[in-house]
């Protein structure tokens, strides 16, 4: 019998009883099994759960562990991964019908990263249809259930990473960030999901949806522990023409120097067009916390934050369009219809549109940067609303009706078209018990800065202590 | 009366006489001025002559060259600016019947350029319509004639530049080059036309036509005036967001430094897939005038070169139809047919389809940089024939007809999508009597490389010294 308050665990608090020899790889991985055993037939997080193949990594780590070659702090450390991450010989079907059975002969980059930390990969994770949704409903895997509320959506695209880490199932997942994709299921799920600057971790291996806006990043329950995973997978890879040279960088060293005299912005424009007072509320009450700790913070005007939507929309669906096109030719019927609209939106926009919105994206990223010269950080709600029911189409905020798909990555995707790094936080929780998050934006290559506000954050305010219901 | 001799000189020659005070501004101008009008009723180089305000400049000029204030090598030569230079106060008709009475409020960074160097602007030059043909054929403001044959075209789009310092009525031009546009020319002319590296020169206040191809440079009977041109007008200009930061350089410092030892390439695809006889024997004896130098020469394979049409043209028309969607729209019929259905293409293209051609240029461009590792230089047909007839629709190449429209940018159009710099050298004569042009491309910001080349091209072969007999 595992000992079930193992999977509560921090990673960085798992590390150090598994360096200190308090706590066996094998134990941790034990539990973390039973509890995917106990809940994902709840939650369906995993796509594929890779029992057997954890367990010998397990006892590999733990003898590893034990003859004083531990790699590091992930070493045994239960991790997932989106089912988008190529994994040598195990099946990758980016959630979809059409690549359902495929089965790459290489791992990704990510994957071979997470291999040589030693981190133990428990399987992959259920995603929105080749990434392009934010709601993780799967017409082809089954919907992703929200720990919180079983009954409704985890968000997407990266849903079965945010159920898993949120559920206790891994102690960090991997989730691709396009549009929101890590960022939304983080906070409809009460996690850490931290989008990094384009280019920071390698694509090698991963599926794409549209290569000027894909990002990879880890899905945790602390900024710390996210701060781990991204030390252990940033990383220059000449396998991928997107990956940035850059020189390592511990994430995490900085990460306790608080928030004192530093100066936080609050975007006024677009972020609360659309919004759950209850969520404004959140976000302010966090924007305290940090003044109370010390920083400076302040309304900002960036008009061009309007624009945000109709830019990025029109980028994303030409470039997953470009990627997928034989896919809509061929296949149509096997296309969940949300997705295949997209594709054919994408397929039918004239290149001038397209031009016109990168020339835009150029215009919004200067005005971005230009605020980034002011603030330190950006303060900002990650969604609109917290996590609706599966199934609900239409969708009340404020008083009015919405598309509930219109609403779903609305807030995620300016920090897509600057490529500077955002990690979602949870800051609170609604009246129904559902977990509310709010982005950090920092400046491009400061992810050490996001996770030290995160952390600081999330010190003072400790909602990462509560545990989902499973209700 | 002026000296009708003066015409010919280089701008090098000219500029020696002015400053050791054998040569008054006053005097070059006029003779200028005086061949501008006794042959432009034969070759419709000029849109707008500014005899002038040409004459105030030179006589300005002579002030303060005989005051010791000679502000260079340009003081006081005349030169001309393709009519999409913006001119403060003079009509700028980009070739057009839509904005054939635009004039605009302020100067070209390259006007002003010009200006700051003392060169005398004799006026504005002929081009095609909105710089998208490679003729300058032109139903709004007639033809531009070839001064080797004035039934003949002059190449385009900067086709009167070409004509202009062919035929003696300017020392030195700016063309703009997309696709070709001051190579064929220069090619078809027999003059020296230098496209530089993308974002070498200012593009501020010129009229745009596919922003990631547009370059601006010096059409020139020598590459030495070339050079001397290129140290006016290259730099950084923060108003051109496409202009590169890169330090102040002398063009022409290193431009006796020969071919010794030098390693040149000939790319044998694309290149000579279709061409007439006598320009494959030129650009041959040419190579052969360059191995007798010193110089290394051995033929190159670059296969990606047989996708340079499709890509650029895709790519352009997309980029060509977005600035012009509105006249497209508005007024179809004051668009020539050639360009009007070039602007059609473009805007009825996917956005898939332009994305597909510039992941493929990554490709193209990859390809060349790496050949361009191993030689200094490559070496390559500017045209796959002479000038043809004016109005001719059909050319017969190598005993085949083809639509010489498909004909004109077939060869220039690689160096445009690598931005590297390439210059079009006068290289012999077709048995006709009409010029054969050979490009010297080189590595990317190593204009002064081409120069080189060229220079000792020009010496040793001498075609320069030929005189166009206006027939």
């Amino acid at each position: 019998m595992s000992n079930p308050e193992l999977c509560w665990l921090s990673i960085a608090e798992a590390s150090e009883l598994i360096a200190s020899g308090e706590l066996s790889p094998v134990e941790l991985i034990d539990a973390h099994l039973q509890r995917i055993d106990q809940t994902d037939g709840a939650l369906n997080s995993f796509i594929t759960v890779m029992a057997e193949q954890a367990s010998a990594e397990a006892r590999a780590a733990e003898d590893a562990v034990r003859s004083g070659r531990r790699l590091g702090p992930l070493h045994g450390i239960p991790v997932g991964l989106k089912d988008l991450y190529y994994t040598r010989g195990v099946r990758t079907g980016i959630g979809s019908k059409i690549l359902a059975d495929f089965v790459p002969d290489y791992d990704a980059g990510v994957t071979e990263s997470f291999r040589d930390a030693g981190a133990v990969l428990m399987g992959k994770l259920q995603m929105h249809e080749f990434a392009l949704g934010a709601s993780s409903e799967n017409p082809h895997d089954g919907d992703a259930h929200n720990p919180w509320g079983t009954s409704r959506i985890t968000g997407g695209s990266s849903g079965g990473s945010g159920s898993s880490v949120a559920s206790g199932q891994c102690m960090a997942a991997l989730g691709s960030d396009t549009g929101g994709s890590i960022r939304i299921p983080s906070s409809f799920c009460g996690i850490v999901g931290l989008k990094p600057t384009f280019g920071r971790v390698s694509r090698h291996g991963v599926y794409p949806l549209a290569f000027s806006l894909d990002t990879v990043g880890p899905m945790t329950r602390t900024a710390l522990d996210a701060g781990l995973v991204l030390n252990a997978i940033a990383g220059h890879d000449p396998r991928d023409p997107s990956s940035a040279d850059r020189p390592a960088e511990d994430f995490t060293a900085g990460i306790q120097g608080g928030v004192e005299g530093l100066r936080v912005g609050l975007p006024q424009e677009y972020f609360y067009d659309i919004i759950d007072p209850q969520v404004t509320q959140a976000v302010q009450t966090a924007a305290g916390v940090l003044e109370e700790l010390g920083a400076h913070v302040e309304e900002v005007s960036i008009p061009a934050l309007d624009h945000a939507l109709s830019i990025s929309s029109t980028i994303l669906f030409v470039e997953a369009a470009e990627v997928h096109l034989e896919h809509l030719r061929e296949r149509p019927d096997d296309i969940g219809d949300d997705v295949r609209q997209r594709f054919e939106v994408g397929a039918l926009t004239p290149a001038i549109d397209y031009m016109k919105a990168q020339r835009a994206r150029r215009a919004f990223n200067a005005q971005l940067a230009d605020a980034m010269r002011t603030y330190d950080v950006l303060l900002a709600p990650t969604n609109t609303f917290c996590a609706p029911p599966i199934g609900e189409r239409e969708s009340v905020v404020a008083g009015r009706d919405y598309p509930t798909r219109t609403l779903l990555a609305r807030l995620t995707r300016p920090f897509n078209l600057t490529g500077q790094p955002a990690v979602s936080v949870p800051c609170g929780f609604t009246e129904s018990g559902m977990p509310i998050g709010m982005q950090v934006a920092t400046r491009t290559w400061d992810e050490a800065m996001a996770l030290r506000v995160a952390h600081a954050y999330q010190q003072a305010a400790g909602w990462h202590t509560r545990r989902p219901p499973l209700r």
